[in-house]
């Protein structure tokens, strides 16, 4: 019953963390490790996806997204074309449908789909023929799987397993796609204790169903933590009533050396990115020795050819 | 005298169909099937244009066509480089010369030439040196070849020849550049009877002596036919006063299971895209048996393939 | 101390041709002489930066020098990811370091960066680790490195050698990042005689400092000249106060074949594109047998694969 996965369990799409078995998310995370070499080569290049045709199908432009999935289809050798197609809220599911229904007669084997509107990916991926693979690049606030992987992938790497873990999410869980499938995955995974922090109105109601301890008071939050997580506070938000100012936001809710100091000595702090240095983190945390903000940017590289590399059958694994 | 082809008559330029023999018309498409494999091979690769660089050369934007163009190059593996040039209406042929130079100097093999004014990929294809080939991918109301030839391959894709057939155009034929490539296309392979359907304002005056029956009563047009090819109504023919309005268009000259019915049991439906879904055409008929609108696309693509090919002299045949 | 260039002296970035040793000079025009032959293979293509990333990092658009860069990365065999970012004059220096920081992550082994201010590409080079390099391909009014050297590689390609020519250059020098490039290289080159011609409001202040002669007549100016730049004349430079009109310009500065005849006779005439004509320059002359301003875009092309070889570590020489 699950759209992500062939009856005999491989990965056929990946549309978000919800839901994808611990074997499956573990699979991804260990062909993305036998691909770290590659970005360290003289010749960047490995012939797994040579002559398949990714289309990155951007219905919302995100110039940094794209690269990623770009550099990553381009150094397992498949042809990629970009396209960013404007779409209006007047747009029908119909005309998407029709635009991915010409990309597959072309012979696509694989759509790299982002879409303002939750539920798109999903929608396209219930639509394609057997042999054509959907990943969700972000799909309005719903999820944006391969930023949560990339995640488990650094947390794996600089902490060795997750059973141990205290791991902290900050800042504007309720609008961010990235929170819930950070949260999926750390569950998944076996994170025995993962809490979000932030204020009142930047929490979705009922959020604790998720498995999540809620916290108010960032202090309190992110004591003994072993990973702190901070999200992007989007601009728009401050416009309207769910917050006072950047710099109120940042009094209580950005992170600092002094915040930081109530986590564990050797914790580790993420950020998805773009960072806004300031508001919901300090520039002097941002670059500093608990900082993994751009190995995060490396494995997304190796966590993206893993996906594809598995969607096309090709990865060794 | 024909800019379209060497002394020796091989072709040297893709501008039109008009005036093109039907022994070059039937190479492309003999071509084009020996291509037809390619799209369904592992890696979906051929080298016979690997080291030339070819230019999607788009003063007028069209994201679908340039895509079709792009996947054909790098499944010929070309070096494709895109470029979306803005022009106005002030800008002066001289200017766009200079571009075509400068882009020649680079070592430019092929130019993929879109352009909003009738004329303008003849224009450029006087002008370049005679190493450099270049294809119409649409001007103004002019023609699009590589659609025209993509449609003749699957009328005989489908029925095998074109000397027993009645062929029906439906729609706007007026503003159509497709239509002007189909109707040269279908009179030079030999299709004894094609129609043009339509209101008297959107079918150019003196559109009989391009060999073609024209009926007004889509009913009567139909009968019979043994191909039916809807044209894409666009939304601005709307707002004038060339139509009422979308509702009433397709009461009169939409394609319903009702109306294809008029037509032979066994005839295709055929359109180049994107559908107006419930303007010109039904979605029963669109997406149901006698529909080859989604075979149209892929054979776009080994089509596509084999004009450049030829062009660059590297094809089989 | 120079930025651009290792310990042990060889080119690690291009930023500037100020300063730049007349070995490095004269090495890059030695490395594109010996790539001058690849354009004109049945398969243009080189395998030298195989397997490298090579970011085109668009601050300011420009499709036709982001053209010239992609075809030479292409001809040498790299991954080539274009990258048009859009930034306000409120973009910090931070937003742009983190762009590139998190591009670096994903193993980028070259960057080519336009920007409208100038010194973007020297603060980006500043900022990189050690194996990453930095072309300029235009920064504001300060440099445009490769357009510099493409100019040297024409004149030594038709004069054969520097140490006895005079070389004029007429226009707009003031906004002119290709003069300030141009000035620094010819005097390094050893070029005796460097003239710049033009009115004054468009004559940086001090400019006989950088080791020119300075003619407010063009007759004066190019009297028994070798070698006559043009130089593209902004529109925008017409509304100020700066300038009377096109048609006043083009009477005083423009290069007509009678003001030509004043420079010797086997003057070459050269342009960096895109060209006004009747602005600064006449069509006769444009397109007259003493101008080499199409040869220079093929020796563009050269000239910018010899510096990402030489920057890779890959060429030859």
């Amino acid at each position: 019953m699950n759209l992500q996965l062939t009856e005999d369990g491989r990965l056929r799409h990946l549309l978000t963390l919800d839901g994808l078995p611990r074997a499956i998310l573990t699979q991804i995370l260990d062909t993305a490790e036998s691909f770290m070499d590659v970005g360290e080569r003289e010749v960047k290049k490995v012939p797994l996806l040579r002559g398949k045709s990714i289309f990155n199908l951007f219905f919302e432009p995100s110039t940094r997204t794209r690269t990623t999935f770009e550099i990553a289809a381009k150094r397992l050798s498949a042809d990629v074309v970009n396209l960013n197609i404007a779409t209006s809220s007047q747009t029908k599911g119909e005309a998407i449908l029709d635009t991915v229904d010409n990309l597959a007669a072309m012979h696509a084997d694989m759509f790299i789909v982002r879409h303002a509107q939750s539920g798109a990916a999903h929608f396209i991926a219930r639509h394609v023929a057997p042999h054509i693979s959907v990943v969700n690049a972000g799909d309005g606030r719903h999820a944006h799987p391969t930023q949560g992987l990339l995640d488990m992938f650094t947390i794996r790497r600089y902490k060795g397993a997750f059973h141990n873990l205290t791991v902290a999410i900050v800042g504007d869980v309720l609008h961010s796609r990235v929170a819930r499938s950070q949260i999926h995955a750390l569950t998944t995974l076996g994170v025995p204790e993962v809490r979000v922090i932030g204020p009142k109105t930047l929490l979705p109601t009922g959020v604790e169903q998720m498995g999540v301890k809620v916290f108010h008071d960032m202090d309190a939050g992110l004591r003994s933590c072993d990973v702190v997580i901070m999200l992007r506070l989007q601009n728009e938000r401050m416009k309207g009533a769910l917050l006072p100012s950047a710099q109120e936001y940042f009094k209580f809710f950005g992170l600092t050396p002094e915040k930081l100091a109530l986590a564990k000595p050797d914790a580790i702090v993420m950020h998805p990115g773009p960072m806004n240095r300031g508001v919901e983190i300090a520039s002097e945390v941002a670059d500093g020795p608990q900082s993994v903000i751009l190995p995060q940017v490396t494995y997304g590289i190796a966590v993206r050819m893993a996906v594809m590399a598995l969607l096309a059958g090709t990865a060794n694994t």
